[in-house]
């Protein structure tokens, strides 16, 4: 098999799993009935954090990107190989990215399998479309779009910073599960209150497009008008960290060859 | 002393431990005057997923399984050698499973010891058959299996597509103690709502038979109509992701070799 | 300097942080007005946890027993030198624990500094007691002394069975201080209900003779008649882990050499 | 590029980070309509930490200090290198102080535009000016002071101890990111309670200064009359950590040597 039907499988595999798990402990805090109802916001960052960490480990031999706004980042930052001789170009970057949604999409209908009896039994429709998709806590289009970009910043900054930029070609793996792990639960916890940061434009949008089209009993809208904030907001953050690491790291650099 | 008898030594005292350690923190949360009392669900996450962190670290020398699916999951997978030279066949995989159950049994009624006190002034009969044995949110059989048996999937895929994937006779161990409970938490807090993630045949089922056995003051029945559902649900998932990784794992890590 | 002289310093400073940090986050959840106050019981055995690890770093050179339950397992145990050619002799298990004993005393003045306000503001002597040293939920010196015992068992074989089982002569640091820390935040949650684990005597007992000590506005008793509980139960939990990490280690460690 | 310029920079963006991270975590938890708010004092001790761990990374080549405290009880500790060929002098030292402060500033700014909504709907400009700077439960200058003094001496001398008193030249990222981001949670929850623990002069002075200076709708004063106390408490004990590391750690370190 040649190299980027590898990377598609382990995007796929990698962002199921993350999605799966991330959904999931939404579902946990959110759907009536369940053991970890109203668990509280730290249970869910940790949740979140974590289900990258499994990620990551599963998707070890793409790098795991799995979120476009990291791919484009590495883009922008003019990597020439995503790693394991797969060439930077338009066909990989669309391979990438198509494997993270499909990957998000699976993962969020095996999250509705293990919730099916508790998304039957939850009265209330915006419940059920929190569980898939992110929205925000004061809806301001521009706004929210700022809070989505900062966040991941963030997130592409510091893994390109230690991982991508010292080793040239890396994703979320370069810099390493755990350590990526606890960088999503700190974005979680210090800049996911106004928008439940995606920070990921396929977590939002595959798990949304699940929504829309799985039998979920009672379900509403999917709130279309809301999903391109998750989408552009993480992709200019990512392309944003990217240039600044390309800026800024040849001189953070400079030190260690002085 | 042969390496079989290591190995079901190992097995055991990891086993109890992990029980020990796992039924402990729901017997602080929901038995009545505890210290911990209404500590929460991240709290009994983070309990069980250091519990398995225990386990491993003692159970080193047997691969720490310290459960039937891991076990079940590593033949389906096709391993030749559990590790440490014990091949794998039907008396290997018995002494495993029974060891485990051993464990899981002791390490229930130290738990009874250590908050002895606090099952005697417990009035709820439930609450004291919820410190050892798992309970659906909402009852029925098929999500209930099916929620089971995705949780452990999630487990069993991780440990055997970093672990045993690569080194060939994993079980927990060759994921490493720290990732393992990191997976652990995670799988509780995402997918841990609607059942309580056994995740284990005999984290279940050992604590259940201590409790039917142990004379607990004013305890209730052992609900041993729904006892099959924590069994057989994670041996599917197991099996099932041995296989899967069996299928996607050739794959995958062909990118090392490319 | 002799190495006595060593293991005195090390094991003063590192117990006198362990106990500062200790004891300084039932502080802030206990007494009025703090920051933290009902922070919950997770947020205590984070706090617990994580001061082991900070007293672990700082206590490197004596092994890092910070507690008079890992010295007299280490002794059962049959260990001949304690760590950076201090040879097990009744002078030296002395330096030891005296050290640990002053230690802790300090670190529970320092605790009782940076709180001065809120010990003073506070109405309740019991709450002031608890943040020095520990009692039982449910009074019952039999059972409690049980559940003590048990908790200090797991520390100390783990300890043993990863550390000095392997390594010959090792504390605390011989396990590593963030696995230590793992270990004592699950001990925390899984078996600190009943009694508030004291698991040490010294983080008990030297506390406790701060509180009866120091001139604490409008403190009560120091509840002695309690005080033997967290004494003995640790040490003889700690003594049987010795014990049966000697009886199973042998064995267990069998298969690295088959 | 020559050293000072790295270090400068290095130290803008890593304080830049530690504090929007930092400051998020409390806008999430004290702002309404939050979806963390009212999240508890465990999440914003995390987020505390975490946000350290995220700028030791990024500030790698500057050796983290992020912190004047760290700085000047690396100077009182005798250290003669900063790290990477900057040697101790005022030029250096006012370097890293000053570029700690603008980045402290610029994190606080980032942390404004994320939570730009939640800033104009709360109501109370207490909550504002608390996400900033810190504040006291029980104001007291004189007992602040200590409380600052304390956790910052546990900061600096665990860094040292570890870090800098065995590698000769070491910030936060002599110890390494995880384990001081684990040492920041502790102080956190263990210290934090009276006064919120700054612990860091950048930290509190920065996002204050920015407080006063940004259009914030609806804000009150920025307390300018507590503000020497987070300024100077950490100082006194960043020194008396340095002078202390350097009076016990020759003797600490015998063993090794022994």
């Amino acid at each position: 098999m040649d190299n980027l039907g590898v990377v598609i499988l382990s995007e796929i595999v990698g962002t199921a799993l993350l999605v799966l798990l991330g959904t999931g402990v939404v579902a946990n805090v959110a759907l009536a009935k369940n053991k970890g109802f109203n668990g509280g916001f730290l249970m869910v960052t940790i949740g979140w954090g974590l289900a990258v960490f499994a990620g990551v480990i599963v998707a070890y031999n793409s790098g795991a990107h799995l979120n476009p706004a990291v791919t484009l980042g590495l883009v922008a930052n003019g990597v020439t190989e995503f790693g394991s001789g797969v060439p930077v170009n338009l066909l990989s970057i669309l391979a990438y990215i198509g494997a993270q949604l499909v990957g998000a999409i699976l993962g969020a209908v095996f999250c509705w399998l293990a919730y099916k009896k508790h998304f039957d039994d939850e009265p209330d429709p915006a419940n059920k479309l929190g569980v898939f998709a992110t929205g925000p806590a004061i809806r301001s289009y521009g706004w929210n779009f700022v809070t989505e970009a900062i966040g991941t910043f963030v997130l592409v900054f510091v893994v390109i910073a230690f991982g991508g930029g010292r080793q040239g070609d890396g994703g979320l793996a370069a810099l390493g599960a755990l350590p990526v792990a606890l960088l999503v639960i700190v974005i979680g916890v210090s800049l996911g209150g106004p928008t439940g940061y995606a920070i990921n434009p396929a977590r939002d949008l595959g798990p949304r497009i699940a929504h829309a089209l799985l039998p979920i009993k009672g379900k509403g809208g999917s709130d279309w008008s809301y999903s391109w904030v998750p989408i552009f907001g993480p992709i200019v953050g990512g392309v944003l960290a990217g240039w600044a690491a390309l800026a800024l790291l040849p001189i953070l650099t400079a030190a260690a060859g002085a």
